[in-house]
């Protein structure tokens, strides 16, 4: 059996293109980041500070975004230093650190969250309600087979359960967040509800 | 105007899983190419200057994939040092350096692709070929934007026609050479040049 050009081609393309894409918009968050004087990465990790529920330790800030704690302690000791974050000890367990932003951090989070905001907004401009859907349809497919290849005989329903869950509770706050000014809004104010599986 | 929290939380969503999906795919990529005792960095390096034509510069390289020379210059120094590169001197122009892979770099470059191709098709294994269209063209639809934002007032067709050439010869070059056993090509042979747009 040999591939056939067509459908060898057609999985690698779509395999380029996936990483292109990415690739591309990390390039255009970079650029609006910027505008604030915040990396990208930066400004993930003071959103996700901002939303997680209650005190934040630095382990959560890592197990939230997949990474490992002491990329994340690197990444904070950058942002203390930049007058972002303070690092804070836990009054009833002194061992336990809490990250803080600084009024800093907060002046550079609110308009870097509306650009970002907006951003997402135009280079979705083109993508109907319908497709939008689509998207996440087709995107999870892929998900849920990344899953299965990395945790081999593991529920995956289980652990997809739970990250879903963690992720609705944090962007229904980011999105109460970003509540603001949006043509689109009108535009496919008509059409809760509707999906496309 | 407010944004409604369904539209809001749709367009967040779809950029968490776009994020996320392609956050996954890379973990498992590292995995994948960790067996060959490489990076995906390191493979996607090697593969490059593999499939380009002709002699290949480490700004070759760096245009190819969109970095820097000054961080492709660090990648070549960490892989000639393990031995998966050689940099050569052009005879022509002695001050041209030239890349090329060593023979331990070829040895873990043709099972790694392999490798990576069975993984690509798992991955997709879920998704039709009508489907994979989809994603296509709705990836094509977010690139467009993505390069609009990054390029304003530029002739954009202009730059994804040359870019798309390019890539269509390099990944013509790389079927042929991942030309091998896929129940799904089978399939989906009968299928050939069939669009979704």
């Amino acid at each position: 059996m040999t591939v056939s050009l067509e459908t060898g081609n057609l999985a690698l393309r779509l395999w380029f293109m996936i990483h292109r894409t990415h690739e591309m918009l990390k390039v255009c968050e970079d650029r609006v980041f910027r505008e604030y004087k915040l990396t990208t990465e930066q400004y993930v990790v003071l959103v996700t500070i901002k939303y997680l529920v209650g005190p934040v330790r630095p382990s959560d800030v890592a197990r939230w975004l997949g990474r490992s704690p002491n990329s994340i302690s690197m990444m904070v000791d950058r942002m203390v230093k930049a007058g972002l974050l303070r690092r804070v000890r836990d009054r009833k367990d002194r061992r336990e650190v809490r990250l803080v932003i600084t009024s800093k951090g907060e002046t550079a989070l609110k308009p870097a969250t509306l650009a970002g905001w907006e951003f997402i907004q135009k280079i979705l401009s083109q993508v109907s309600y319908d497709d939008r859907h689509t998207l996440m349809r087709l995107l999870d497919t892929l998900q849920y087979e990344a899953a299965t290849y990395l945790n081999p005989g593991a529920d995956i329903e289980e652990i997809r359960r739970n990250e879903a869950k963690s992720h609705d509770d944090l962007m229904e706050r980011l999105v109460q967040y970003t509540s603001l000014s949006a043509p689109e809004a009108k535009r496919q104010g008509g059409k809760r509800g509707r999906t496309t599986r």
